[in-house]
């Protein structure tokens, strides 16, 4: 097999509460080994189960404060009364390894990396309806009707910006959505404007 | 499942000759009921096995040239003393029936369906080295050695077009270019643009 060098690139899942974001990431994760998770930084407290540097990196506001005074992050939001962040350098060290990195961030924060400039792939994963939307986050049990209608509400709000992204996957079926995914990712994998030496390679010596 | 409307469009395969690109196109072609293949104007003498309206409409160069002067080409071209046309009103008849065209078409009418705006998907197909390119010329056996000359003479100019176009597709083993060429027609009908009613089908009744 001769090998083409191509530019990798950020992937960024975008999704309403309760879209499937989180369920499909791991399966992209799990499915491809030139895939790596971005870490985010986060001034909320760790669950009992996060470790930091994995889940998140775990700071306080103070520190936090100081990154951002410092233009040290790519995209930050504040949620629910905390901090959430991505590290300019941390995605540019990830960068250097050669693989594409993906980030499960808001759609706030996925906003500023679109008008950021840097190379992103953006799909926005949508659940087949309203309807299904709202099942599931009642099965989830422990969010209240309040919670539920709240999400629901911002659910509104965020696909009426899906016009900023570039792709959108129905998730009806989970598998049938997660293939799509891995689609869009070998499509973007072979956009012309990310391979680097194409002539170098199709006349090169020595590539059998 | 929810049907999410979608607009189709046309998907352009380019390559060197030897590139692989009719072996790809007949398997993406068996593969894909909601794809249909555009049959083009030529004025060239049919072989005895393609049957008129299946492989080319065959006609006469008056008729051509009248077809031509009237504008009902979408692209045309003069390839070794003879005329090959995509006819505008055939391709917008084919649309109609809701399902995406695949077009084989030469060099210069892919660059012209790309200047015309109309939505295309432009995948070039390249053979992984000049090298393999050339073997495979040879293998056909019932060229001569001028002939492959000149095609690999062909192919370098048109690498030089390569950036004119959206995809870059390596055809090292055929399965693996045939999927990847699939995955692209599945990343693209994912992507925004071409879904027509998103919140009048996530907030409609009776959707289940």
């Amino acid at each position: 097999m001769v090998k083409y060098p191509k530019r990798n690139f950020l992937i960024i899942l975008i999704a309403p509460s309760g879209g499937g974001k989180s369920t499909i990431g791991h399966e992209i994760l799990k499915r491809n080994e030139n895939i790596e998770y971005s870490v985010s930084y986060t001034t909320r407290k760790p669950r009992f189960y996060e470790k930091n540097g994995k889940d998140y990196f775990f700071v306080s506001e103070k520190d936090f404060l100081e990154m951002k005074e410092k233009n040290e992050f790519l995209e930050y939001a504040k949620v629910h009364g905390n901090w959430y962040g991505t590290s300019l350098s941390y995605i540019r060290r990830k960068n250097e390894t050669g693989k594409h990195i993906l980030l499960d961030i808001d759609i706030q924060g996925a906003k500023n990396i679109v008008r950021s400039g840097i190379d992103a792939v953006t799909i926005f994963i949508l659940p087949p309806t309203e309807k299904v939307l709202k099942d599931r986050l009642i099965k989830r049990d422990s969010d209240s009707s309040e919670v539920v209608s709240m999400r629901l509400k911002n659910a509104a709000a965020e696909i009426d910006e899906i016009g900023n992204f570039q792709y959108l996957v129905i998730n009806d079926e989970l598998e049938k959505a997660v293939q799509t995914v891995q689609s869009i990712i070998t499509a973007e994998e072979n956009r012309v404007e990310r391979y680097e030496k194409i002539k170098e390679i199709f006349y090169g010596v020595n590539n059998d």
